[in-house]
């Protein structure tokens, strides 16, 4: 059969470094689990920018169009701080995420118990948590039509003279599709879905709360679907986490709230992302993984990166895409065992200590404990 | 001189047994202090659209209007759930705002030392914090237009055939005039003002970022200015809440982002919020204050709410409202001591006990150690 298609985007500040150690575990699933990979990497971001003068090169593009899964590392930076917003490097992710549809956001928030002490919140309140966020990736504000600046001069209550716009847009169709993905997640969890919106001042909220709800009725009874106002979702993710399984949500809440859940789990530099889009001709969806992490530029070529977030975001494209569950299983545990022996890189290094590493020696680490 | 004038708008749910104890403390100021109020008294939300079929009625709404402060207490309920979207409870509370212009939104995120061990935080993550987080509450996707549901039945792409759109808008003043606020408080405080958006995904956030950095340059180089995304903002309020002094942040980002740190706190039963608008003739501002948690229907009738948020609102009016600084300071100290001696209504309730009480014993209790 043919080889697994990669594209690997490595992108600015910390990528590069943490998407070499996922080159180890490649190297080693190719070595000892039979499995052919063939890998082709290319630029994102800041680096495209530096090189072609926007963040995404349309042969990039399309590349990621036929490949089995995008592995994707971080962009920006402040070097690309004063850059016009339509070449920043964000924008390369945002077209990615828009140009392959990749509209189901997979953003699990789950407490290693070896770092439930190291986590801001109590070891009861997140210790065995495990929740998915289901985000809506390709559409609402970040997408809607009319946005911009504009002048304003005629409007003398206007100091500063400018306005600026955006548009939240949904159809009911894209509501659907993406509570179908969370009710399918659900029913291989604990069967529970949570949507949240601001349905009480918001009409896309209306549509957002009614649309869910029909799917439900009408294909997922046997889900438990329960709504939330967003603002009270966010304080009940910090108030009692454990109460969520399946949190589906829009754009640009599921930013904010799964970057509130990620914290939960002490930190940023273990979570992973999956993005997915409609299946292809082989019945996988077009997919996308990141680590939910930026590119930290503070720390970049430092080896002080955490490369787990981007190891376990392989371990995603390994099950949603390969249909290699059972090696990201495998790659799971080998992540575990490694934190239960206490190897620890800098962001996990807390009051309990542990055994200081290097980005490059987490990753062997890893590999080590397959 | 003039007493001072209130209305005060019970609303609905626990709104009127919390706000039953501020009229104790009211009560108390009076026959103490040497204070005179006028107090007036009229319906909000779910119990004004039962008597008048609306959420707020014109006469309501003039009175407001003239008035030193208006005391809210909450809107809502599950009764009200299938009402159109035009006449919902809510949008009483958001005429209020609108008409009066209360476009700075205060609410403190406050952790009392007697309840630093009630919050799912940490001790040492929360014990001493004092955040202000100040919301634009006039503008943004609250009100801007187009807004609506509308069919799209044309679209073959749109199962369901229907689409939802809000409209972000903000205007460089509405900008201005809200990080000024902010940059005031500061210099009373720490002198720190963070300010969150996504400026990196919609081009009203950059609109943001600029004209916040244009007042601080332009009017405030003394106060310390830093940006942040607002995804980021959420979960360093997780994480290490207590880098953060004064937060200024739009309509939606504020709704979710305070609800966020409320939940740091403990209880949402202690979080006051005032909402100011412009100065009138005598100099203070219009201004609306109203606990941060909503109408709780589930416990509404029964004794068990916590009318602290409620009672520290009317702290906030003292202040901001009626000049009376010293007697804020006074009901505040009252409010720690309460706390201190274990006195708590069922929602402070942790493991650690305490002396249970009632509501109106809550009241009572505060009133006594006045
Ligand atoms: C970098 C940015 C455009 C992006 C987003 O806002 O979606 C990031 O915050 C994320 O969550 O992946
Ligand atoms: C009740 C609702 C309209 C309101 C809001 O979204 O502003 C509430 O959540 C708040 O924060 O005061």
């Amino acid at each position: 059969s043919q080889p697994y298609s990669l594209l690997i985007l490595p992108g600015d500040g910390i990528g590069p470094e943490v998407m070499a150690e996922v080159r180890k575990v490649i190297d080693w699933f190719q070595a000892n689990r039979g499995m052919r990979f063939d890998v082709s990497e290319d630029l994102v971001g800041g680096a495209a920018y530096d090189r072609h003068g926007t963040p995404l090169a349309d042969a990039t593009m399309a590349k990621a169009q036929q490949v089995d899964a995008v592995l994707l590392g971080a962009v920006g930076g402040p070097a690309y701080d004063s850059l016009d917003f339509s070449v920043k490097p964000e924008r390369g992710l945002l077209r990615l995420r828009k140009e392959m549809d990749l509209f189901a956001n997979l953003r699990p928030a789950q407490c290693f118990d070896a770092l439930a002490d190291f986590s801001s919140l109590k070891r009861e309140v997140v210790a065995g948590l495990d929740i998915l966020i289901v985000r809506e990736l390709t559409s609402g504000v970040y997408f809607g039509e009319p946005r911009g600046i504009h002048a304003d001069d005629n409007n003398p209550d206007n100091e500063g003279g400018r306005v600026g716009i955006n548009t939240q847009r949904y159809t009911s169709g894209e509501i659907r599709r993406v509570a179908r993905a969370a009710f399918d997640l659900a029913r291989k969890r604990s069967n529970r879905v949570c949507s949240m919106e601001k349905a009480n001042v918001m009409e896309s909220g209306i549509l957002w709360r009614e649309e869910v709800q029909w799917v439900h009725d009408n294909e997922y009874p046997d889900v438990e679907l329960t709504h939330m106002y967003a603002d009270n979702g966010a304080m009940q993710l910090v108030r009692r986490p454990s109460q969520f399984d399946v949190i589906v949500t829009d754009n640009l809440f599921g930013d904010i709230l799964s970057d509130a859940a990620a914290m939960l789990t002490g930190s940023l530099g273990m979570l992973p992302s999956a993005s997915l889009g409609a299946p292809m001709a082989n019945g996988r969806p077009k997919a996308m993984y990141e680590p939910v992490h930026g590119s930290a530029p503070d720390i970049a070529g430092q080896g002080k990166a955490n490369p787990i977030a981007c190891i376990l975001s392989f371990a995603m494209a390994l099950r949603y895409s390969l249909g290699e569950g059972a090696a990201a299983d495998e790659l799971e545990r080998a992540v575990e065992k490694v934190l239960a022996d206490g190897v620890r890189t800098a962001d996990l290094m807390g009051p309990e200590g542990g055994t200081p590493v290097s980005t490059a020696q987490m990753g062997d680490h890893i590999v080590a404990a397959l």
